[in-house]
């Protein structure tokens, strides 16, 4: 028997849209990002797949972007289940920042660092600052310290003990599981899943607003590549989040 | 201590809006109903009301009321529980019949009865008929039999084990809980909290769309009558309700 996760990176923010590092400041959809989430349940829908469970972060954008999905889909009655263990990747000290200055102030080998390495997380984001979320109270009671920095590293190292203890047990149960989450927080689900390396995760790019299949085998590992619900649209995504950053 | 509660009746639906009696069909919400549930939000920002977590039933309507009205309070977040229990009265054979023809065609003693009777539920709905949801996955695995009709007390009968087993262990925990659901249920759980007798609730209309707060003691019963955050819209609402059925 065979299991089913469905991926899906919400759509384009308000903030992708302005250039801005985004992290865990909780922007809204943009008008296209809204279009790309009915696009996303129009493709499920089509597909013939039948989520049974939604999981999202507590970012508004990705439980936006599954609302919407799942009202294309006729499904908006699923159970849903928040973490805050599938937030995008806090971006320390750059949230806020404009991604074409900050890549012009700190040249591109440091920009490069803090978007694309592994383990190396951007300055610590101050409490004060004005885009710090050590007072918002969706994070009361998170077990451990909120971050005010993350490499993709550590967002593996939050992430994953919740696939563990939550995820795969619905999938255990024969649930097909549809994530909807951030571009950081699915990469290193992704990178879970297909085995890739600390140095190759940094090159993958994961489109917003397709929805990415996977069948599990009986130790919640992928039976084959997982497939895009549309390849050429996912491809050309992929590329277009790449470029990101030197856009001015 | 005092515990919060806040209920909310759906905006208007497309079949509010064709006078068709609709029960546990499960028709979307008008632009009507969308402001409403908007407006709603809005209502529950000015408050400084918080909920803490949001209860809805398994219809659409009620579901994509409480997502756009905690998106416009910015509460998007909220841990979500859904529950066929909280579902609205189940109509039997007049699911997807006119209001106005069902009163013609049956007379008003009949029509009274059967939209406001405590105990007579209407005739039972056919399994093959369009608008039963006998086959419906949403209710796969639900305790008991899939009704086939209700009257308000066999309402009544499904919601309140409900609320003493998940509503009232959130309230007890500190929470503010949001219950987003449908005329009937809420008039169900309302029955309870005023101790409104079998004859006078038929007489009860819960408007659309605007909260209702009550403040629970420790047996989690109300200290003081609840408060509309609007109650001049809700006086207008509730008779706008209670004037449906004689529309033609």
């Amino acid at each position: 028997m065979t299991h089913t996760l469905i991926l899906l990176r919400h759509g384009n923010s308000d903030w992708n849209q302005k250039n801005l590092f985004t992290g865990w400041v909780d922007v809204l959809l943009s008008e296209q990002g809204v279009a790309e989430a009915t696009r996303a349940g129009d493709l499920l829908a089509a597909s013939g797949l039948k989520p049974d469970v939604s999981y999202t972060s507590l970012l508004t954008r990705a439980i936006d972007t599954a609302n919407i999905a799942l009202d294309a889909a006729g499904r908006a009655w699923l159970p849903v289940k928040r973490t805050w263990r599938l937030n995008e990747r806090h971006y320390g000290a750059l949230q806020g920042l404009d991604k074409a200055e900050t890549l012009e102030k700190f040249g591109p080998e440091k920009f490069k660092e803090w978007r694309r390495s592994f383990d190396v997380p951007p300055p610590v984001l101050d409490d004060d600052a004005e885009y710090s979320q050590v007072h918002d109270e969706r994070y009361v009671g998170i077990d451990g310290e909120i971050p005010r920095t993350e490499s993709l590293k550590l967002v593996i190292d939050r992430m994953l003990p919740y696939w563990q203890s939550d995820i795969v047990p619905d999938l255990a149960a024969g649930r097909t599981v549809l994530v909807t989450a951030h571009g950081n927080s699915l990469r290193a689900l992704v990178k879970h899943l297909d085995g890739i390396s600390d140095d190759a995760i940094a090159e993958l790019n994961i489109p917003t607003g397709i929805p990415l299949v996977y069948e599990l085998n009986d130790d919640f590992m992928p039976t084959g590549p997982a497939k895009y619900l549309d390849p050429e649209a996912a491809a050309a995504g992929a590329a277009a989040v790449a470029a990101q950053g030197a856009k001015k």
